[in-house]
């Protein structure tokens, strides 16, 4: 099976690791619907906007005070370090909240202990375009519409796939014009008004 | 071309009317990626989560006080009538500002001037399942996640497609458990979020 | 000192125990200006809106969905049994979240272990005004603008002061109409809003 | 009478006209409860946090995006120019909504038309301390419990009392370092933070 990380460095929707992939020989046909093979995925791509769930891992003081936000460092398959969110598709069948609890494990591990917030209602949406103009963010894989929260982490991270390392910075330096630029896509736009919603 | 309105009542992504719909014979290959023939919708309704935009039509004052709400009467093919909610699918390639316009135009007309919110970010989400128990919200046909915006109307509706009519209420009749029982698919419930939004 | 208790049931700003009081003797022009005398709190209370903040305990699973919510149970002078938020005022010079964290310690024990959310923009807000028809909170006692917040608490809860119980329920049972009934002053109402933004 | 604009350049609560100051010789005890001599809001000032709300004045195109933000551009005492956000106290007894519309009606004119949004809950709250440190925003006066709200306005716009001027800029321009600064007291970020809320 072909990886589709070529598409990368955006945050993706690939397979994290052998145990959330689909055994051998397994169909779309068969129990789990949300797994598409790749030449689904690129056919529903051109169909129809992709949901996506955006995770901003933040730590907290004792009274819900952001005290530091964490961001993923990758590495594209050129070798360019980005800077990321946790992000990835909500497949068919699948919550919000399960994806996005399981795309907060594939980036940051089992250890994290993420708290997802108690409102579906996200801090931020953002409508990536394979093209540029349409609105401030592109993936030139999809037309996406992202769900973004921010979300507590209280355990110790260990990332996972792709990603190097996840970075803790005061919010304030995660607001610098140097970070917001390292993420690519307009996901620093991105970044920058998810930390708002929380008073940064 | 065979009609999906047989899925109805939910509130439905059909082409509303001729100057909306693809020209004889356009593929979706052609100009507009967003238009999917009855067979490509069918495919990936079952392969991803539908990207939906949902609207509550309401009256304000001159200080932005919610005085009356609006809720479409249709009739299911079966006769039977039910209350329903602006609604309808976003179209590949399309901005969530554009479906919910074009949504809002079609089925409350062209003069009903909707104000669409500045803040992208919906007063809810709501998450349809084709089975029940997954989430309170359920649809038939697909895997919906469905953004719900409170939007101020300022003109003058007249309903097309298959509304029959919009009834003008106030807060507390459309709160009544008579009313909010009229909705299907648990959007009595969504429509009760929405409210509350915005202080009902 | 004279307690103002008698103003009950409505949530209050009191002191909540001996360790919260000032000591004996100690005027408003000492070290914590946010203490009042009764006489200079009836005076302020006539001449500027208080700004109070509200809080509906909940219980989330591992994802973040509310599964259970709690409700104060307290005895007004007259020996009625009313429902109640967690509620208070904040005083002069303390911040929002300290204000938050005190009321909830002080009605919900020191081991509720309450999450207070990271963001500060509340899930609703309320005006109270000492005579009904203005908005649909009333509170004889003063013009009060209340911050109302959903927060997660993951420890035991023991009430204290005035609160005989705090009552779990599911978020179903919370928001039947019997229930909603035995909050005072139309927080019934602003329980259904608080609960409607976490997707209640 | 003395007037506390000695304290600005801070947005104020001050008179702004002589249609909206009591009559000569009128009392706080009189008809309109919300006023306060000079000496009544010193002590009162230094007992409460006040209640405030501010306003961000944008321009929407016809689905509601932000196409231009609104500064105040004020003169202070010292002869210092100043942006500020339109922004003033809420009476006792005054609707955030009546309190709303009246600064903006005193800040930007009659024919403004300010659409105030159907939602009570602002798109942010700042909390002003007299002394920096313990939040982001000083306003050395007093403690302040800031609403803030993101504004469309469909009218012309002429400043009065003390603003010389509107400036419309694009969100961009807006959001520049530069025109951030400018903003006193950490309104710059609450700025950011509000614009934020509407996907800039």
């Amino acid at each position: 099976m072909a990886i589709d990380t070529a598409e990368l460095p955006d945050p993706d929707d690939m397979p994290p690791d052998p145990e959330d992939m689909p055994p051998a020989g397994t169909s779309t046909a068969g129990p789990n619907p949300g797994w598409l093979s790749d030449d689904e995925l690129a056919y529903v791509r051109g169909r129809l906007p992709v949901v996506y769930v955006e995770a901003v891992p933040v730590r907290v003081d004792g009274q819900g005070l952001v005290t530091e936000v964490g961001l993923l460092l990758r590495s594209t398959p050129d070798g360019v370090m980005t800077r990321a969110l946790v992000a990835g598709r909500v497949r068919y069948g699948e919550t919000l909240r399960d994806a996005l609890f399981r795309h907060l494990e594939n980036d940051l591990g089992p250890m994290a202990f993420p708290l997802i917030p108690a409102s579906p209602v996200p801090a931020q949406i953002a409508e990536f375009f394979p093209l540029p103009g349409i609105s401030p963010y592109v993936d030139e894989r999809q037309h996406a519409v992202s769900l973004v929260y921010v979300v507590p982490v209280t355990g110790s991270c260990s990332p996972r796939q792709d990603a190097l390392e996840v970075t803790w910075m005061t919010p304030d330096q995660a607001l610098a014009a140097g970070t917001l630029a390292e993420l690519v896509g307009g996901r620093g736009r991105l970044l920058r008004q998810a930390l708002a919603s929380v008073g940064c």
